[in-house]
Parts: C-alpha cells; sequence; structure tokens
C-alpha cells in the first residue's frame, strides 16, 4: 500500500488538511498525518523527512501558513518528492504562505499547490504515486471522470433551474 | 529510460526553460521538449497530454507566462503529474503567470515551482520519476551532495577572502 | 433574437452571474446559460466555444475564479468576441481570477471586465451585438438615461435627507 | 469599411499602441488615432466619445497608463463597445493603469486587455466587427491558423536545433 | 463662510462618507453634499466642478470605490483643489480605489488621503481653507490639542486599567 | 509672494523633486528647498513644521521613499497642508512609499500625490495658494490650457505622421 | 528588573497589543505600557524614546497601523533597539503597516515582526534582553522546551483522534 | 569583543551584504560571516544556530532571497536574537524575501529589516549588543549624530547651489 505523509505546522491546520486524507483514502492510499513545526520542532521535522524513505513513505505533504517554511524544510532532508501546501492565515489572504512556499531557490523544489488546496495537494500525491502503483492511474481517470459528470449533471441541473423559471 | 515532456507556450521562453533540459540530462532521463500553446494550438496541446502516457511520458513540465494556462490545460486532458513553471513576462514581475499556475481548481493540481525556476522543475520531475526508476534516488542523493559541497567550498572561498582582506 | 452564451466554470458562481442574465433579458437578448469547466470538462467547453457560431451564439462570456482559464481556454476555439468575467474566490480577493483572465498572450483577447461585474460583462455584451442590431442602441441609451436618472435622483433624496437633518 | 478609434492619452505612448493600429490595417479596418487625454481635454474627449456613432466608429480602443480614467470617461459618453488598454508606467509594473481600467463600476463596461496588449485590443476590436461585417470572419480564422503555424514551425525548428545539438 | 463640495460616486457610499459632513460642521465650513457619478453623470460631474468657483466653493472632495475616476475627472474641470477619498469597495481591499485616485498624470493632481479616510478629507479640506480664512486655523490648533489630550488621556485609562489588574 | 516649503529626505531625491521647484518658480511662488530627515533630523524636521507659519510658508510638500514618514511627520507639527510625495526607491517600486504616505490615521491627513509625481506635487500647492492669492488662479487656467494645446498639437502632430506613412 | 516599553498609537490596538505584556510577565520583565501617537503626540512620543534609557528602558516595542510610522519614529530619538509590530487595520490586509514599520532608510533600523505578531515583539525582547540578563536565556529555552512539547502533544492528539476515526 | 554572525544562503548575496560587516567593524564588533544555506546544508546551519553561544556569538543576521527560509531555520535552533536581511532576488521585487522573513509564526520571531538593507542589519545588532556593552551606546549616539550632520550638510549644500543657480 503506497504511503503519504501529511506534516502540518499547526493543530489548528487540521480543519484545512482533513479533505486531503479522505482523498487518499479514497484511492487506498494510506497517510501518516502529522504536526510538526518547521521552527517549533525542527529537528522532529527533520528526522520525519529524512527517514521518510526507510518508514516507507513516498511523497510528502507539507502545509503550513504565514512564513510557510516547512515544505521546504523538508525537502531539504530528502529527495522524495515534497507537495507544499500554502494555508491562508488570518493576515496577507494567503500570499505570505504562497510565495514562502513556492519561491524555493534552485535545487531544493517545492511542488506548491493553490492556497488552502488541500484536495489537490492529495491527489497530486496520487499522480505521482501512479507512475509506480500503475493501478491508480485507472482509479485517476475515474476521478477524472466523476469530476466530468458532476459538472455535467450540474449543466443539466441549472439548465432546468433557469426552464422552470421561464414557465 | 524515463522520459519527461517539456512544454513551453512561446518558443520566446526557450531560454528560461533550457536549464531544465540540463538538469534532465545529467540525470540520464530523455527530454520530449515542445513549442505548444494552450491558446494558439489548443488541439495539439490537448493531443499531446492526452495520448503522454502512451507515447512513454510520465511527467509533463508546462512553462508559460502571463496568463499562463498552459500547464492546466495539460492536466486537464492527463492523469500524468504536471508540473507547472510560471515565466516573468514584461509586466507584473512574474505574478500573473504564479497565480495563473498555481491558483487551479479543485480536482486538477499543478505542482508548481517557482517563477523562471526551470531547474528546480526538472529536479521535481526526477524526484517524482524516482519512485519507480529506483537508480534516480541515489542520483539525486549525489545532487544534493554536490550542492552541499558547493556551499560548503563558497563558504570556505569567502572566509579566505575575507582574511586575506584583514592581512 | 441575438443569442449569448453564458458559460461559469462552476454551479457555485451562479449567484454571482445571474444578474448578467436579469441584463440580457431585459433586452431581449437569449441567454445560453452553462456549467462547463476549462478543466474539468476540456472537451466539452472546446465544443461548446468552436461550435459556437453554428449554434448562432454570437457572444461568450466565460465566468470563473481562483486560476480562471475558462475564457482564454474558450477564446482558444472560437473567433467569437469572448468576455471575461473574474470571480472572486476565497483568497487573494479576485487578483488570481483578475489576471488569470486579463493577461492573456498576444492573439487571443479575453475582454475583461472587473471582479465580480456580471452586470457589466451583460452589458458589454449588448453593446457587442448593437453593432450589428441597431435596435439595441436605442435602449442601451435608455440603460444609460435610467442610471443618469437614478443617480440624479439618489442626489435629490440625499438632499433632502440631509436638509431634514439640519431642521 | 468598417471603423475604429484609438485614443492615446499621451503621444508618448504611441509605440506601445502602434501595433494595434497594424493589427487593423491587416484587416481592412480603419482606424482614426488620436491623442486626447480624458484630464487634459476633457471636452474633446467627450466630444469624440459623443460623436463616434455620427462619424461612423464602431468600437474604441482607449489607451492609457497610471491612472488610467480613458477608457472609462470615454465609456461614459457613448454606448459603443470600448476596448481599454492599460499601459505600463514608469512604477507600479501597470497594475494602476490595470485596476483603473478594469474594475469599472456597473453599468458602464470596459473591454479590457492585457498591460501593453495592443495587438489584442486591435484583435478583439475586430472579433467584434466581426458580427456585423461576416468578412471579417474568414480573416480572423485564418489570423488563428497563422498564429497556429508560427507555434508549429516554431516546434519544429525547436525540435531541428536540439536534435542538432544532440549530434 | 467657506464652502465646500462633497461628491460621491454612488449614494452607497454615503455611510462612509459623512464623517466628512461632520468634520466640516465642526469647523463651520459649509458643505455641499452631492452624488454624482463620473461615468453615469459625467455632463453633471463636469457641470459642478466647472461652476463650482461661480458657486462659491473653494475645495472639492470627491469620493469613489473601485475604477475611482471621480476626483480625477473632477479636477479635469477645475482649477481648485480636489481632495480624492479612495472607498473600499467590496474585492481589492481599496488598493484599487486608491491607485485610481492617486497616480494621476502630470499637470491634474488629486490631494488623496486613505482608503475610507473621510474625517482626513475634510480635515484636509479644512487646513486648505486655513489659508485664506485665518480664523480657521486656531480651530485646526484646537483639534490638534483635543486629539492630543484625547490620546494622554486613553493613556491614562490604559495605565489604571494595568495597575488595577496587577492589585 | 506666497511661499512653499519642499522637504526631501535624502539630497539623493533631489532629481526627483527638482521639476516640483521648477513649476512653482513658473507660478512666481517661493520655495524654500530643504533636505531634513524624519529619522536623522527629527528636530530639525519637527522645527521645520513648527515653525513654518511664523516664516511665512503656507503649504509643506514632503517628498521619501520607502517607510516614507517625512511628510506624516511634519503634518504632526503644524496645521498647515502638507503635501506627499511618494519617492520610488530601489524596491518595491514605490508602492512602500505610497502606503507610508498616504494611509495616514485619521487627524493627521496628509494629500498624496502619485508616486514621483513632483510636478504634481507643486500644482496642487499652486492651487491651494490660489484659494488666498486669487491672481494665481487666472494662471492655473492658463497653465490648464497650455496642457489642452499640448495634447491638441500632439494630436495633430500625430496625424500628419500617420498621413506621410499612408502617402 | 529589566524593562520593555510597549508603545502603541491608538488604545484601539490594545487587544492586539496584550499577549505581548502577558509574555514579557511570564519572563519577570517589567513592561511600560503606553498609548501615544508618532502623529497626535509627536512631542511625548519622541520625549519617551529620548528619555527612555534614562528611565531604565532597554528595548521599545513600537506598534502601530496603516501609515505606521510610531516605531520608526521612537528609533529616531534613542539608539535602543525599537521593535515596530505592524497592526493590521481596516483596509490593505496589513500591508500598510508593514511596509511603512520595516522599509526603514539606512541609519535607523526597526526590527520588524510579522503582522499582529505581538506574542513575537515580546519574545525578540526578551531575547535581546537574554544578552545581558543571562538568567533569561534559561528561561528561553524552557520556553522554547514548552512550544516544543505542545506541538508533539498536538501531533500524539491528532493520532489518536484519526485512529479512534478509523475504528 | 562582541561578536555577531552574518549567514548568507548564496555567495551570491555577498555584494549586498558586504555593507553589514564594514558598519559591524567601525563598532569594532567582530563578524563571523559564512555562506550556509537552510535547504542545500541545513544541517550545517542547524549547527551554526545551536552552536551559537558556546562560539561566543551573541547576534546572529540571516540574509536570504526569494523564499528566503534561512533567518527563520537559524531561529528554530538558537535563543539569541536573529536578525533577517530579506535579500531582492530577480523577481517580486523582493516581496517574497520579505514576507517569508517576517511573517513568523508565534514563538519564534525574526527580527527583519528593510529589503536589502544590510547596514541597518548590522545597525540593529550593535544596538541590541549595547545593552550589554555599554560602550557601544556611545558609539551608536555618534553615529547618529554622524548621519546628522551629513544630512544637515546635504542640506546646506544644497541650498548653494540652489542659490547659485538663481545668481
Amino acid at each position: 500500500m503506497p504511503k503519504v505523509a501529511i506534516v502540518m505546522g499547526s493543530k489548528n491546520d487540521f480543519a484545512t488538511v482533513k479533505p486531503a486524507i479522505t482523498v487518499l483514502n479514497g484511492f487506498g492510499v494510506e497517510s501518516v498525518v502529522r504536526v510538526l513545526s518547521a521552527h517549533r520542532t525542527p529537528e522532529e521535522a527533520h528526522k520525519l523527512a529524512a527517514e521518510a524513505i526507510s518508514e516507507g513513505i513516498e511523497v510528502i505533504i507539507g502545509c503550513a501558513g504565514k512564513a510557510a517554511h516547512l515544505a521546504g524544510v523538508l525537502a531539504a532532508s530528502t529527495i522524495l518528492p515534497v507537495i507544499g501546501l500554502p494555508i491562508k492565515s488570518s493576515t496577507m489572504d494567503g500570499l505570505d504562505s504562497l510565495l514562502s512556499t513556492v519561491q524555493m531557490p534552485a535545487g531544493i523544489p517545492v511542488a506548491t499547490v493553490a492556497i488552502n488546496g488541500s484536495e489537490n495537494a492529495a491527489l497530486l500525491a496520487v499522480q505521482i504515486l501512479s507512475l509506480k502503483y500503475a493501478y491508480l492511474q485507472e482509479q485517476l481517470w475515474n476521478y477524472k471522470e466523476v469530476m466530468r459528470q458532476k459538472i455535467l449533471s450540474d449543466d443539466n441541473a441549472l439548465q432546468e433551474e433557469l426552464n422552470n423559471e421561464k414557465t
């Protein structure tokens, strides 16, 4: 069973992060969910990243707000792909988190998704895993098809609503 | 041999994109480099993404400036991981490219790297491939070590320079 | 009867988009209202744009938030004028939607209106149609006059309120 | 012969605006090119907009930088579609021009294109005119095809360059 | 009695603008308060500015949100000092209003105050008037002294609160 | 003879500030030009503002970059109208200067003009002075007319250039 | 007992500033808490800074919103380290306060912490004091350890919650 | 002799950082200047911070660009005051560096100075050291006085230049 670590910088971020766990579960991907801070528990954060491969982890998702160093700090200690999920904090509308996560210097990439985009962080992890776990590819196509059907059914529902309004 | 597609929206972007090719070459990863525009050649762009798997491509890097839709448009037609490389254009200092690339709606992630961060786009691709192609992991650790040695030797050189200034 | 397509990227955008339909109705312009996503239903979106002319559509309004690619993607597949309505999402106050919509590369314009400016998207469509359907010009002058009268009557009401406060 | 007015707020903007004239010429659209300022010649600007229809003008392009009021001021005095071209000035990288042009209040739309996007301002004008002057539609499809061929030939040229480098 | 015109672009702005009237009243300055839009009633706005001097108006305050052209448009038709009050609208946190108001081209200044800073708009008007109406200077010094006393008494109150907490 | 103080925070700003002196000279307004820093010479800055009235100064222009406190600090010590001229520094494109100058708290207005808009700072001073020195009004109307004629002659010149190109 | 002055520009800021007092109390550092405005009580603000050393104050924290000049103005009159705490106001999400506080010109540094980061302002003061008052170092290490334990216990709690959900 | 560590994330930053060394030298403060990256040499960076106290270092200055994590990462491993110097990189005009440095979460402050403000980083370090090393206070007052005299002599020079121009 493929395994992804989700690390958040504060337990307050859990509500925002939770959809990522749900998505991973839906794909049958195991998630190791941790609260670890780049600044308050730097050694534990480093340890998680440095030992991730030996723990069977294959992708790491780092979730943090404000000066969001977590994903970058994890990426410094591993060669696994690290996904950065910038979390909107109480000021600056997430721009600080986004820039702190995405503007990484050459040599240490962080695969950044949208501000508060936890569902996408998980989906990106699954896409990455699907290179190795080919059975995930079919699930991803299904997921895409379900999204497509959802839009089409929303579209149909809207047509009906608008038609009903006219009559 | 693992294979990555690098798609840029305009041939003008080539100078910025080129380091990505160099990095991939260094890791022995084949690169398919294309000029294809989300807006000027939408069908060819769609075709590349839709047929990428059957062409043996495992990661796609989409590089574009301004309203940088390319990575998102490619991601819409594949379940492969798509890396977005926002390119700085003549106005807005790359902020437009960054937001257009990273702020993807739920369901269609784009793994965004820093503005003009082509080296990181390639490294992220290699990290992703390394899940499947385990031999890349050692190369990635080597790459990390070389970067580390470069910093340490820069550090030494600086100490010497400063010492020489004093005497 | 002139016909305008209004395409929104998500049914959640309907509340914001609705005033556009009301404005078009007021001018006797038929509206085809669709939920179609550039990323979740790229082929349907492409199809709508590519077949718009043969369906008698003369202007397309694309409405989307975040990395708002919809209007640009529709514009890629048609030569009809495409109006972009950037929708404010939960972060970045609409700046992401605005830049993703307006900063289109040379060759594929999107006629962008204000963030959440659905009334203006519709009015712009009517102005465009009025070149061909000359009877709309008079209605547009009337609309302008009604707005003018509204301001003047607001002005009068305010004078009265202020006078009453004094006495 | 269809006719478009291009109004710029300062003669300094002419270099940026010129590609718009070239595009219009290429489509056989007559252009009336004026230097008129919303602030320095408000009456002349008003007069141009108010009399545009009687002068046979069908679309107006307003080009201005900084607090770019010109397009909005023109739109206030006409019911013709007004295209806003925000021009990058010496500070703020065009963000001031963009927001001043696009964030119009309800009732007075300005069809805004990218900062310094003069080619797109002209193309949008042609798209708008093509509703009435149907022969322009074919030219627009041709224009799109030429752009497509340009990308494809750039793509081919790049393949060759890269192949040559390898050998 | 000195006279100031306060012009707002929409009656919705009245709640934000009202403190300006209160301040002017407090200084015994007459205020003419109008709802006039640069875009919906351009001629009335022009007329107000052009005739302001003959109406005995000596300072004009223009208040508007979004693409806030009002103060600039008024300034175009008068040589009186025009104060710009940018009003925060529903998106962009007032940045659009601020830039549209303050970034005026050379030749047509607008004296811009803080976003939603209506009290300051009025105080600035009084400061300007005080050059001619010297008796206002003493009132302004009094106003400054009252503010100073307010801070000092707030300071005292805080000391007491903190002392009480300790005991 | 009316008198304006121009205070700049650093002699480096002189090149940007100089057009203000030229404009004031043109109107026959005396200028006292000083280099005084809110942070390096706080007492001298305070003294200038506090004694400005007794020195016959009637308007103060404060010019500064970065965390541009100068205009606000001067305004704290006088009841004269203070004009703030934000100067673009080497980073942030003048946004820091603009916000530091314009976002003054209630009670202490600074009449802010465009970033680097020294001509407008001077013109605003003249407009303010013209309330008391009525003869300046005619000069201001002349100045406006000269600007208008400049635009109209630029417009004519452009027509000729374009006509010559055609033939 | 070491002593820190906390100066806020308005009593409204007290709720945001209060955690700083609590932190200082926790470290046994005396706090002098004042409401003093750079603009409304410039002389009192200057006096506090100029006399701080003789009053036994060793660090000053300046807290202000909007055009937040307070910390810079205090720094101008002392050689003590001045910490700037930018406070989020009703518009611009604190960006104005941040830039006005941090972008100080060469020669007058302000040690700026995060927007609304009052706890960090106090901690930074304690870190600075700990150079001289060595016993504070141990308390700071304890504080760090408590934070670390808090994260680890949050991490444990989360593991339990997630385990409970599974079963 | 007091000792400050200056750590830069890349040797490319040396030109920007150098004035900090000069300032420290001028005050007789020893500087340990290092090139160490939060991401490329995380362990060495951690070691420097963790051992700083035992090495006799009393203040640390962390200098970095883009997603500038260095100062925060150093602060995580020490209780010494850490000064953050955000360095402007090739995109985003330093805003990314500033936000990544200053927006630190509660518990781990970074004393941030202006973008590229290396002189101020050093001065702040000296101010901090002056609490313990009282002799530095006099030097700091001297430094302030020299700055003051520089402004006053610039002011005099300007008066002469302007007088010469007149005659």
